[in-house]
């Protein structure tokens, strides 16, 4: 499967691509991350979602370390072709903090925030003690 | 409403945070865009959705020059407080292809992309001869 006939613009992005992680039942947004063009690569072969983590500097399966995986169901590309929506299987949350979705709060009109989602596990417990 | 009692991290993407625009009603991802703190802040007090063009340089009033407006209903933000969701009501196509979602071709197994929705507008009318 890789490489692929198409690639996306990673230039565009000093070598990265945005990626949007979406439940492929619900639709729900569960985060956002970068992909080099390895990541990107390995997402499509493996069909297990891969980022890059800028913070860290290294290439991230999702889920290695907290078992949370993303199996890929659908990958969508936008008109300028530097940003993908992965279409997931989420094992667990997808976010560290233990929710479903990273975006767990709302901005109300005060400015203040509100969380209006469910944790769905302890943080503590996600990573076996590794951070 | 401005200033709002919550920040965004700007700082980290280089004075920008990145805004994902999803459809109120049926949850779709329609497109991703950056914001700066004046986008932020504009969208949050006047209801409309404003982003920050890095190929233009400016601020960009969605839809100021196609019409195709987004009306604020929530935003949510991310855990690392450097990305939101704008849930909106989206006026027209947001995408300046003139389909309803940026995001309207999947990347098949060999490779290649596939369109698979529905040309809403033709994106020369969109603009009325302008770009």
């Amino acid at each position: 499967m890789y490489p692929p006939q198409f690639s996306p613009n990673f230039a565009k992005g000093g070598g990265f691509i945005t990626a949007i992680a979406v439940d492929a039942d619900d639709g729900q947004v569960l985060m956002l991350a970068s992909m080099n063009e390895e990541a990107f690569g390995l997402t499509l072969e493996t069909g297990k979602v891969h980022y890059y983590s800028r913070s860290r500097n290294k290439l991230w399966k999702k889920g290695e370390s907290s078992g949370n995986m993303q199996e890929l169901v659908e990958m969508r590309v936008d008109c300028d072709i530097d940003a993908v929506i992965v279409r997931v299987r989420q094992r667990g949350p997808a976010c560290h903090e233990g929710y479903k979705s990273c975006f767990f709060r709302t901005v109300q009109p005060d400015g203040t925030l509100r969380v209006d989602a469910e944790r769905l596990m302890d943080p503590q417990k996600m990573y076996g003690g590794k951070s």
